[in-house]
């Protein structure tokens, strides 16, 4: 039997066969009619996953260049204020180091959760700021921000808000119009459930108009070519078409699951990893709570490096798991549950991660931590 | 039955059936093993396709990703020379434009075969250049640039090589190293048979160099980020996996087919192409020459609309074809003959323009174009 593989990252994520055997058509061309209507409509479903009326930009990249945008349109010669608590924080940095804007950081150690008084605090001092960039789900951490609040501070001093939600939108509540969001940055290969190699970015009125007045600093990121073609249902360069086909019929399974439903699915995945991993004997990096339902991130005990599990998966098992980034490399290991995922994915996650940690001599709890997984899972607690 | 859908458009091009089933296949992560094996292969198919010993970069994006990566990291503070003669001539000032180059250009009307000694001179009137950039298949015109003499007569004033061979690499020759190119981008979606969505542009110690004396304009484009990590068989940003994948099952096709025999067959088909349509007794517009085997343009009767013969090959046969760019709009259509292509595929491209041209009441020879194609196809004259 081929061995089965098992996707238990912060992304890529598992795609549904629906999406891959969409993939698998031949390829339209991007200026007729038949990617026309799948083009118009995926447009329109990113619209209701983002809760915009605004335009959702569409870039053939990385999510990272979706980021990359709101700094190449609107970086030059701002002032900025970056809130930077993890790996993706510092990619905000370092974008918008390359584009020009004065930066300024609130900081926070990994793992903790920025807070939007500390925010509102920086900017009172700095008698505000141009731009404030966010970051939704902290995919190196597991801590998933309260970005309303945040953005309220931010508005509140006048500033335009960016959010970094690439791990987030689709998994966790996000309001883009309602919570006054000028630029939300997305991919597909996360909660959206298709492959990676499309970036999206929202943009806001106020952010296009604040962008009009700037030369972009990149030719193929540029807001208004791209936001000028889509007004025709076109792109300003060959998008990748079989992936819009693809992330097309992944939005519509999503919305035929419903939002609320979907986010509720995933705090309850969140609470049964969290679950699981307690019932073990182990310590949770990542916040014990509901918002935290993106990444699971679990301490290894004292003397086991968070490598080798993320290996003996790999080994034994054909499962890939995230090790730490940066400095909390070998010391956790993150369990991605966005996207296509039900309870029996943290399950299989668990009692994978039990064998391995046995066999590395490592104290853990075992055959307990499925049987927790699952009643948390049901936990009547109401979804907050 | 399902109507049949053709592609003849130099771009996306149709997929073989092995390179859209692999597209099908479960994501793989980007860090895990199973996707460096198929990664690594794939890097080195592409050094093997672009006859280069140097880096190929891989940037998840549209191939004018690939051309600003030059740009970005090469262009600021740079003289730079363009040699134009289309749309994808003024793309390259379009792009340098925005990243700090001073730029010269070496300007022809549309559908001009640009020439080595227009350059020498041009660059001898400047005293050199920096930088020097050229387009490889015009797809806009369907002339194809004699790179080797462009490039010579640009080394010979000390100037580094940039070339666009997104629609020409795997179609026409193109010597990397032998040429001494130092910046050659590409697409996935040409003659490399899989969908768009990467980007490609190889890179020579020297352009290395002297990137490195500057500091990218892009963050998503950087070289030095990229090279760094394909060198650990990583990437910066998380890589549309499903296209690498996929890629790499095609570019297995090309290289087992081979360069030689891909190249030659490229040029029995622009053979063809033309003989049916001079057989039609309509007039070229791109040359009637061997190294013009990536797109036919022809000149549509006066009269008649290229946009009306496009929209009838779209609505009678599900074909789709190209339309003039710019000012040739309505004034010519492209057959593009790339990629995954036979002579059948140019038989019934002319079969379909001989009785939608017909439709529109146009004076065409009706009854001799397929075969005078077929007979072009067969034609014992040697490939130059």
């Amino acid at each position: 039997m081929p061995e089965k593989k098992y996707l238990f990252t912060p992304g890529p994520t598992p795609v549904p066969p629906q999406v891959l055997a969409a993939l698998g058509e031949p390829v339209l061309h991007h200026r007729g009619p038949d990617f026309g209507v799948v083009y118009e409509r995926c447009l329109a479903r990113l619209q209701e996953v983002y809760r915009t009326r605004a335009d959702v930009l569409m870039f053939t990249a990385s999510g990272t260049a979706a980021m990359e945008s709101v700094a190449a349109n609107l970086g030059a010669g701002s002032r900025a204020v970056v809130v930077s608590a993890g790996s993706f924080g510092e990619r905000w940095e370092g974008i918008l180091a390359v584009h020009g804007a004065d930066v300024d950081v609130v900081r926070y150690e990994w793992g903790e959760t920025p807070r939007a008084d500390d925010l509102a605090a920086r900017l009172a001092e700095l008698g505000g700021t141009d731009l404030v960039f966010l970051t939704q789900s902290e995919t190196s951490t597991g801590v998933v921000a309260d970005v309303q609040s945040l953005a309220a501070a931010a508005k509140a001093a006048g500033a335009l808000v960016a959010v970094d939600a690439v791990s987030s939108l689709g998994a966790v509540p996000l309001e883009t119009d309602a919570w006054g969001l000028d630029a939300v940055a997305s991919g597909s290969q996360k909660a959206l459930m298709t492959p990676p190699g499309l970036a999206l970015c929202a943009v806001s009125e106020a952010a296009l108009a604040a962008a009009a007045g700037k030369t972009s600093r990149s030719y193929f990121l540029d807001w208004a070519r791209t936001q000028k073609a889509q007004a025709k249902l076109d792109a300003p360069f060959t998008p990748a078409t079989s992936l819009v086909v693809a992330l097309d019929v992944a939005l519509g399974l999503l919305l035929d699951e419903g939002l609320d439903a979907a986010f509720e699915r995933h705090v309850r995945l969140g609470r049964a990893a969290r679950a699981g991993v307690k019932a073990m004997g182990l310590e949770l990096f990542s916040p014990d709570e509901d918002r935290s339902s993106v990444v699971t991130a679990v301490r290894v005990p004292d003397g086991i490096d968070s490598g080798d599990v993320v290996k003996g998966l790999r080994t034994r098992f054909g499962m890939t798991m995230a090790n730490g980034q940066g400095h909390l490399k070998g010391k956790i290991f993150r369990i991605g549950h966005i996207g296509w995922f039900d309870v029996f994915d943290i399950t299989t996650a668990l009692a994978a991660t039990e064998l391995v940690l046995a066999d590395l001599g490592a104290d853990v709890e075992r055959g307990v931590a499925v049987q927790a997984a699952l009643d948390a899972f049901e936990s009547t607690t109401p979804v907050a």
